[in-house]
């Protein structure tokens, strides 16, 4: 963890550079796939299968038999907190349900906006090193409350068998149609459907940089997705009332998803920082991902600043995925976040929550694109629709604006289709 | 107008088809122009405005007497209209404003969502055959009310001179920073940032061929955009109740765009759609921009169904950017839209009314995107970053889920974060 003692505003960008990703080189990987998934469907899914996931089973539907055996074979202690992860997060999504308020805009002209759910979603499970049951959730059960259509999700399947927390949570949420693909080739089928797996308006869900890649392409071709994506970030901000020991489990917690994790604590206390980096390296000796995490701190920065008003300008240039305020008054100073994607007030509010169980979602902009980008929510799993119904006293009052407007824009048609209605209330009058 | 008599349900893709963009070509053409700004900033913008625009200043940016100007050779009565059609939107955008509500999803856990404006936002709004300052309104005004803090626009210049109605309009709604500059190269200079013209962190706005590549450019480095494009679009829906000469009148209004508009009318009544034709004809003849409607209107559908609700069900596959419902009973079979930009019910609500000045937004998904995307809202101008306070007893109830959960997905640093918490909590008590 490099210590930047109060560094000069002009030296903060380098600082904070996140790494660039070769874009050329990804995408000549990615596109054969790609290609090969639109011109051959299933055929192309199989051989992928066979090459990638040693899947020789040449059924890419998963059987309903196979979710009913996970669904038994499951712990049920971890059965019971899955539930009860999934009970807090649909509470939270469930509250962003809106209403639809009808407003006169003028007299007789009313407009409205009217949350939609979009009919065909896909999600995609990535299951490596680490298998994200969680993400099924996350993603699962918003889909749901939504009311799309028809949710589908893809997960590899290393020699035919999908993790079984996987399906139990698949179960729980509700998702029925499941498909043993991953990668690259998972995104390409579900943008352009295949004979077995159905085409969606829009993509979800994590992934290697070959699956973002294989989102963004899918995005040019008219298929919606989430986020763009990049490598996992965690910021802190701590004075001197946080334990450095809780302070170096959040980093390590952010470290080990990848060695590309983004790890950056800012503080005014240069003692904390230094305690920070003894604690590690303490608690790196014995994790199990340690190897990982310890490439993610290597590149980490801890920032020595004056005050938390500039810890907090940092961070908003930043613009992290997660930020943890552990300070004295975190209430306060979270008033000022202008550009974070889920932000952690308090000592007792580790990421860990929320990327499992507090009822937020996970799914979150990383790569400073919390600076436009919201995280997965309600929402974006439905689209607004705007209607507005004018009546005869509405067009009268109104039409001549539009009239007006029209001519200055040079578009006589668009003035017509009021004038033909005006001078037919004329007579009817 | 060719017609379709209640078409094979497999062969209705192939009658809804929208045209396809020569990718490849387009961007071999935008690459360039995006490449010089992205390298040479100011110095290729003025090299553009040159070429492009005939405007030889080395000035880009707009002085703020030329606003002034603008303000007042401004004719009064427009000056009135655009003034009514900004306080109609204005009242539609600001009753989108969302309250944050925090939910207690776990007793001492508590979670919440909070609507943020984005930072810097680059409007860009096109002057060629039609100056479209109704545009300033509708992402100017949403844009204010979120509270964006920097909101910037770009238009070309031909010959040094902007379009007073845009200045006028952008006056009203108080943006000052005015560039110069239009086409792909507006689009660049805002992705990237020149010396200039800022950089933003999402772009908004209509233009052509090139400047919505331009966009996907931009959306691919990191930048977010409005919406995907494409050729504006009506599906318009009418039963016997409807006046012909209305319904040929919003074809029309929207036919008048550009030749390549899509314009379809669905009916069960073939005396409406034949009689329809007849006045379309009519209507042509003594219309300015005849000739770009006459060309889509000859690419454009008529379809006979049986049904209204097969009608609802084509226009639902198609997603069309405008929906016109000019039937008996509007309000009930609008209950039914399900992909849709904008709906438009009865026979007193035309298109135009939308375009200009009810108060809904015309920035809309075209080209079948409304399946998976809204059209531009106040919530395109902000984002939701969420938030979450725990509670020691919240740790206590809440630790052990994370903790089941972390250790079944292998995330042992993720478990860690929690129990050295819990750890603390039990020798306190």
């Amino acid at each position: 963890m490099k210590l930047h003692k109060n560094p000069d505003p002009k030296g903060l960008d380098l600082i904070l550079q996140r790494p660039v990703v070769e874009e050329q080189q990804l995408s000549d990987l990615v596109r054969p796939i790609y290609e090969a998934v639109k011109k051959e469907g299933d055929a192309a899914i199989r051989r992928y299968n066979k090459s990638f996931d040693s899947n020789n089973s040449s059924e890419i539907t998963l059987d309903e038999k196979e979710i009913e055996l996970a669904v038994r074979l499951i712990d049920s202690d971890l059965a019971k907190a899955i539930k009860s992860a999934a009970a807090n997060i649909e509470k939270f999504h469930r509250a962003q349900q809106s209403q639809t308020t009808v407003v006169e805009t003028t007299p007789g002209v009313f407009c409205w906006q009217k949350q939609v759910p979009i009919g065909k979603v896909g999600l995609y499970i990535p299951s490596g090193t680490a298998p994200l049951f969680s993400t099924v959730l996350m993603l699962g059960i918003p889909a749901t409350i939504a009311g799309c259509d028809e949710i589908i999700l893809c997960t590899p399947a290393k020699e035919n068998v999908v993790n079984p927390e996987i399906l139990f949570a698949a179960s729980l949420v509700g998702i029925k149609k499941i498909y043993k693909v991953g990668g690259a080739q998972a995104i390409a089928a579900m943008a352009f459907g295949t004979e077995t797996i159905p085409k969606v308006s829009k993509i979800f869900g994590p992934g290697n940089q070959f699956v973002t890649r294989a989102k963004l392409f899918a995005q040019l071709n008219g298929v919606a997705i989430d986020l763009p994506a990049g490598p996992s970030e965690v910021l802190i901000i701590a004075d001197e009332s946080a334990d450095p020991n809780f302070i170096a489990a959040d980093l390590i917690s952010q470290a080990e998803h990848g060695t590309d994790s983004q790890v950056v604590l800012i503080s005014p206390s240069e003692k904390i920082i230094q305690s920070v980096r003894r604690r590690i390296k303490e608690q790196l000796k014995d994790l199990p991902r340690a190897e990982i995490a310890r490439a993610a701190i290597a590149n980490s920065k801890a920032i020595l600043v004056s005050t938390l008003d500039e810890a907090m300008e940092i961070s908003n240039k930043y613009a992290p995925e997660h930020l943890i305020l552990n300070t004295e008054n975190a209430d306060r100073l979270s008033t000022k976040v202008i550009n974070a994607g889920s932000v952690f007030l308090g000592q007792y509010t580790p990421e860990s929550a929320g990327d499992y169980a507090s009822g937020t979602n996970h799914t979150l902009p990383t790569n400073g694109f919390a600076a436009a980008y919201s995280g997965v929510n309600l929402q974006s799993f439905m689209k607004s629709i705007t209607f507005q119904s004018i009546d005869k006293d509405g067009l009268l009052e109104l039409g001549p604006v539009v009239e007006a407007m029209a001519k200055a824009e040079g578009l006589e048609g668009h003035r017509r289709a009021v004038s033909l209605r005006l001078q037919k209330l004329q007579i009817e009058s």
